[in-house]
């Protein structure tokens, strides 16, 4: 056990007085900001009136986020270094509006909040009120990458931000409630991932202020030998900070983190994997509030957790209990007449962008270097014609990747993330060029492993996910590559990431980011080791759910869209991008000049494989991603060789959000353009990489929607062959035949013969498959001639 | 460290080669099925065309789980106890459909599977072969509670198994890949929730095996202390198996396991939390399998991880290596001449239900009890008049839940799980007769903990539900509370089980088990001190991705018909059931006999809150989810008020799938019930709790689907009131009726002063809620009057 008990040498007694005063006056402005929306400083008794109606806020973490913040603000001053600061309970909302206000970042950002008595007014009405700023930490707050709210992200989002940032200290306070889920249980272990050199050090602070909203943490409730175990077991060296009484703890805490810092330099110096420093601070919840209400204890438990003090308003034994709660803070001292911090308040806060909420680590648009791309062109595989070779469009887009790789090694600035799926997504042509970050034992029979490649492989998509949204945030590019169906285990994290954009865009300080790109491959179409399990396309719809401005989705059919989709995703901005691409062998249907004129429009007509076209079509086969686009083919040849008098039109669709309307969706299509791809009347038979039914969704407000009929898929697979998974869910070639002689108006009259040979095709497969463990050879020998 | 080598004395000679028989029988059988399809008992020399013509699945983990399986047999048979294996590891299928049919379950669930050489050659054939079984642990394998394919929940799945099953022990297999994950990371804390008495023990086996697909694990990496310190630090003391050489591992184990169930015997005895005992199991990827292939290492290495001779009908070479392979195993010593497993082999297996592949309790069917549910009615508010009351759903719910734990309190099996919300979520009535589970410290000032409590509380939405999973699916009941935005925490979660689901339905042996019940509450209307980040009504959508069979959504919209809805739901089987109510004070709008019809009806016409009704209505105001539910009402006393003459009619739907055509869901209406309430052709104004397309989703095939304008959640939020939400999503009073006035024909020439007046009643709420920070008071003052 390393602990660190108050050593009195540590802080003078100036330098006491002054972190103790700047702690103070962050709580006096926390309290404030839940409480009052007049007589900020106190200048007159207080009344009822100067009580907000609606309380609302978390008071329970906010002094112990105070302390820290006062804490590294004296660090920052004594040893000169870059810091961030990641704010784990982002509900201590409070807390990172008032340190920034008394830094003066806040005001920087948000002039109307001036640094005086009228500004602080302004902060306090703010506060979680009607068109004000949210009660969590959120792009609003000048500092942040870390979006308060839904936990457990804080620790990967810091060592998102330390990657490639060699002179950077990421602090991360931890809550004890946040501590007990998944992703942030395994986040510990990113120190396997972390170079010493390289990167930067992360800095985690566990916060054990003891209580949930309601429960105790497990962490602050299992013996100590238990806890420090743990720590050192995920690799730390834990320092505890713990009591109650200020000056002891301003003296621990202190001398605690210039112990840490003196540690993070010598790791840094030693180059490999150290037990690096954290710290446990164990205080308690509600620190320096009410300590009993209405009979009740409430610092230092769960009900410390929002507001203390409920009833102000009516109850004045409450109204009198806050204001001697505010004036414990002894607000006199910490604000001169105008209402400005004193010049004790500010002696320890540092200048300029040494001050945490003007690191431009936060803003990450500040230093975003835009990354060199090669020419798609040079890695575009040769088309002579549609269907005439074939290639594996992830392996072609590794090559792509590998030279973005080494286009950007000077930078450091670019990083691919998977959960041990790069090889097995075919992108392994980058590790000609670079390895994948590994800290822990390598053995002779490892390959490119080393400590600074730039490929994070870990089993976590969580881990994944959060690495790269602070990678992201602080400036870099990056993209995620990912089992498709696994992608649902970060539902949530792309929920809160794009509500940070949407957020984010609107900011007028905030600079624009990279976007976060994923690429969603091994997908439902081809699990043929996996099956069922493995099988969800689902990620799309949730993906459609979230703001228009934020969101875009591509189905690249072969290898040279792909190319042209990911090149434009590395160059955009502020959005997320849904990538969802084939590592199976492929036919390639444009060359690399066509391939960009389609990706650019999004969705256009294949006028080589549909025929008649001296007349509108009789019917429209619509395609979106790689398996439908061959089974669409494969079904407009059987028609142009068994019903050559119909007039077929095979229409593309690479970026999905087109089929929205244009009010929908910036890349949504207007009507016209619509009908003109889709006719505002004939019969649309659309098959769709993933659940049907999105396409209605997006489709559903056109003249002609009530003529599309969709195939994708409908929940059946097992482990099988690819053409087995397409009839099992009725997306087959046959099917689609058969589908378009149901639906074209008279044609099921006369194509009897053809709907019956359709039918007893799928018949005749699914025999000869349960029989053989294979598909039909004419299916497997089929290849797309695009000759009439 | 506790570190058990090679002690001769654990087993005699025959029992060790007994187990050594045992396990090379099931590698034999494991490698046959990823290879063979013919020549099953190698009685001929191997030769191309007895091979499968695609080669899939997993080798890698499979021999330690052959392993673990043959040594948990002995145990047994000498220790006498029930066990349950949980495979982490699930892709290892082969090993798990390999000792259950050496075991002979497999044979009495799929009685065409015989235990001869016949069946063996059909379990070769099946495996991962179209229409077979799949690659992966699946509800097909008798035994199994745990899906393979997504990894992270075996060890919250084991321990939601041991839960109130005092004389069970769940061996729980962890990969050291599925380690790595997030909600595996948190698992191991379960131990402080779990009641040495009451439950059973949990026995986590961690397989380092050393590689993922295509890297090294972190947990075999990093040194012993560490990882000592680590699983020390989760509570649990590790004992290590390490080696390679099979007459020494065995011995090892054996030892080991002995050791290890003593501890557990005396942990529950002792009766307080123990360190509980635990396995690390470190043996070679690929154990007994190729060495070396094509001259590069296979054992040992990630390339075990599949198949490690994969050009086997094309190459000789390889052929000849898997011949040799498979004979290592000596398969004439393993199997008689019909092919049955020898005396030898099986002597180690236990009979009847101690067979792992028997257990009543991976089946939980056969085991299930139903609930003894009190009777709503006794709960109903009372509802003098629609609107007359009001309460707060949840709590309501809360008192009818504590009347459901009183109940059954005999048979211990029902459990309430949630997040550290369930007093937030109103619920805490359910403390009057039971506590929360808790094996940590306990302070004076703690509230309703203790050891025996049913309710669980963890701040891990992962934890939450991979418990309910293992509690349900051996033969339980519970409930999950969640606040609505963070339960897409668990949404692969959720595709598992609902995949899991689907599969065991069709499953003839499978017994029906307890469907899994969410109440989604804390929503998206009602943020109060939260905001953006805690908005998200999507889970709903996600879940109706799923297959029809198998999910069901409610939205009751006040507390008689949550009540009503949770009674069916508790005693529903085979589902996963939404419920999305709210916690905050509603109006009541049916009493008891009421709820109880429109529930089972699923919706209806709301005749008392229309106009008009003796003639068609000129509009319907559609609903769904109690604040749209109360926004509905008020536009309809507006219209009543200011248009008079207009006939409304107001349809609520409850059951959300009742939308759906009966084709596409069971619940789903024909399009004449449809017709009968939404109209065929006058416009419909449907307010919904969330995303409003999915109303068009579920309807874009009803006659009148064109007419349908939905409102509902479009992703605008922040920290502000009920009402200002409403507002900011065009889902409030004022816009319903300026939207019926924009939709009836002909209403837009007439109405425009009551349009002005909605326009400039919206405007006046914005401004005041900007200055006041409540709503307006003649909102906050509104409450449906039903007279006319």
């Amino acid at each position: 056990m390393t602990a660190v008990r108050a050593r009195s040498e540590t802080l003078t007694a100036t330098e006491l007085e002054a972190v103790d005063a700047l702690w103070r006056a962050a709580n006096y402005l926390s309290a404030g900001q839940i409480y009052l929306m007049a007589n900020a400083l106190l200048r007159e008794p207080l009344r009822p009136e100067h009580v907000k109606p609606r309380l609302l806020g978390h008071w329970g973490t906010s002094p112990g986020l105070n302390f820290v913040y006062a804490h590294l603000n004296r660090a920052i001053l004594t040893h000169d270094f870059d810091a961030l600061f990641v704010t784990g309970p982002g509900h201590g909302g409070p807390a990172l509006l008032a340190n920034t206000w008394l830094e003066g970042t806040y005001t920087e950002a948000w002039p109307e909040v001036t640094r005086n008595a009228e500004g602080m007014e302004e902060l306090f009405r703010q506060f979680s009120f009607p068109g004000g700023v949210p009660s969590h930490v959120a792009p609003q707050v000048p500092g942040s990458i870390h979006e308060g709210g839904e936990l457990g992200y804080s620790l990967a989002h810091a060592y998102g931000a330390a990657f490639d940032n060699p002179g950077l200290v990421v602090a991360c306070v931890i809550g004890d409630g946040e501590a007990e889920t998944g992703p942030l249980a395994t986040s510990w272990h990113a120190n396997k991932f972390l170079d010493p050199r390289r990167d930067g050090a992360v800095l985690p602070i566990l916060h054990l202020n003891g209580y949930k909203i309601a429960n105790p943490t497990v962490l602050a409730r299992i013996p100590h030998a238990e806890l420090d175990a743990l720590l050192r077991g995920y690799g730390y060296t834990p320092h505890y900070v713990e009591g109650h009484e200020p000056a002891e703890m301003h003296q621990a805490m202190a001398a605690t983190l210039d112990a840490v810092l003196g540690e993070i330099r010598a790791a840094k110096q030693s180059g490999h994997r150290p037990s690096w420093p954290m710290i446990v601070l164990r205080s308690p919840k509600g620190w320096t509030g009410p300590s009993v209400v209405d009979g009740v204890p409430v610092e230092g438990t769960w009900r410390a957790h929002q507001v203390p003090l409920s009833g102000v308003r009516q109850n004045p034994g409450h109204l009198r209990q806050l204001e001697a709660w505010l004036r414990s803070y002894r607000p006199e001292e910490l604000f001169d007449d105008e209402g400005r911090p004193t010049a004790q308040v500010t002696a320890l806060i540092p200048a300029g962008v040494r001050r945490m909420g003007a690191s431009p680590h936060a803003n990450g648009g500040l230093v975003l270097q835009p990354l060199s791309l090669p020419d798609p062109e040079e890695h575009a595989v040769a088309v002579p014609r549609p269907g005439g070779t074939s290639a594996e469009p992830t392996r072609v887009l590794g090559r792509y990747l590998r030279e973005v790789f080494a286009a950007n090694a000077d930078k450091a600035n670019f990083r691919l993330f998977g959960p041990d799926e790069t090889a097995s997504n075919r992108l392994d042509a980058v590790y000609e060029v670079t390895g994948k970050a590994w800290q822990a034992g390598i053995e002779p029979v490892d390959e490119h492993l080393e400590a600074g490649g730039r490929v994070l492989e870990v089993l976590s998509e969580h881990l994944c996910q959060g690495w790269l949204e602070g990678y992201l945030l602080s400036g870099r590019h990056g993209l995620f590559s990912c089992y498709e169906a696994f992608v649902h285990i970060v539902d949530s994290m792309l929920n809160q990431h794009v509500k940070w954009l949407k957020v984010h865009r609107g900011i007028p300080w905030r600079r624009p980011v990279a976007s976060l790109n994923y690429l969603l491959t091994s997908h439902v179409w081809r699990q043929d080791h996996n099956g069922f399990s493995h099988q969800d396309p689902g990620f799309v719809d949730h993906v459609a759910n979230k703001s228009a401005e934020v969101v875009r989705v591509y189905l690249p059919p072969d290898a040279n869209t792909l190319l042209h989709v990911m090149h434009h995703c590395l160059r955009s901005r502020d959005y997320v991008n849904v990538v969802v691409a084939g590592k199976n062998d492929t036919p390639n249907w444009l060359d690399g000049e066509q391939a960009a004129l389609h990706c650019a429009r999004g969705a256009g007509i294949w006028e080589w494989a549909g025929s008649h076209h001296d007349r509108p079509p009789d019917v429209v086969l619509g395609c979106a991603g790689d398996a439908p686009t061959i089974e669409v083919l494969a079904a407009a040849e059987l028609l142009r060789e068994l019903l050559p008098e119909l007039a077929v039109r095979v229409v593309n669709v690479v970026d999905l959000m087109r089929l929205q309307p244009e009010v929908e969706h910036p890349h949504g299509m207007g009507d016209r353009e619509f009908d003109a791809l889709f006719t505002p009347d004939r019969p649309v038979i659309f098959a769709y990489h993933g659940y049907p039914w999105l396409i209605h969704r997006l489709a559903y407000r056109r003249t002609n929607h009530h003529n599309f009929h969709v195939r994708g898929y409908t929940e059946n697979g097992t482990t099988t062959t690819p053409f087995d998974m397409l009839v099992l869910n009725r997306m087959d070639r046959f099917q689609l035949v058969i589908d378009v002689i149901d639906r074209v108006p008279g044609l099921a009259a006369t194509a009897g013969v053809v709907r019956q040979r359709m039918t007893e095709a799928r018949e005749r497969h699914s025999r000869w498959i349960r029989r053989h463990g294979e598909d039909l050879p004419e299916i497997r020998d089929w290849a797309w001639t695009g000759e009439r």
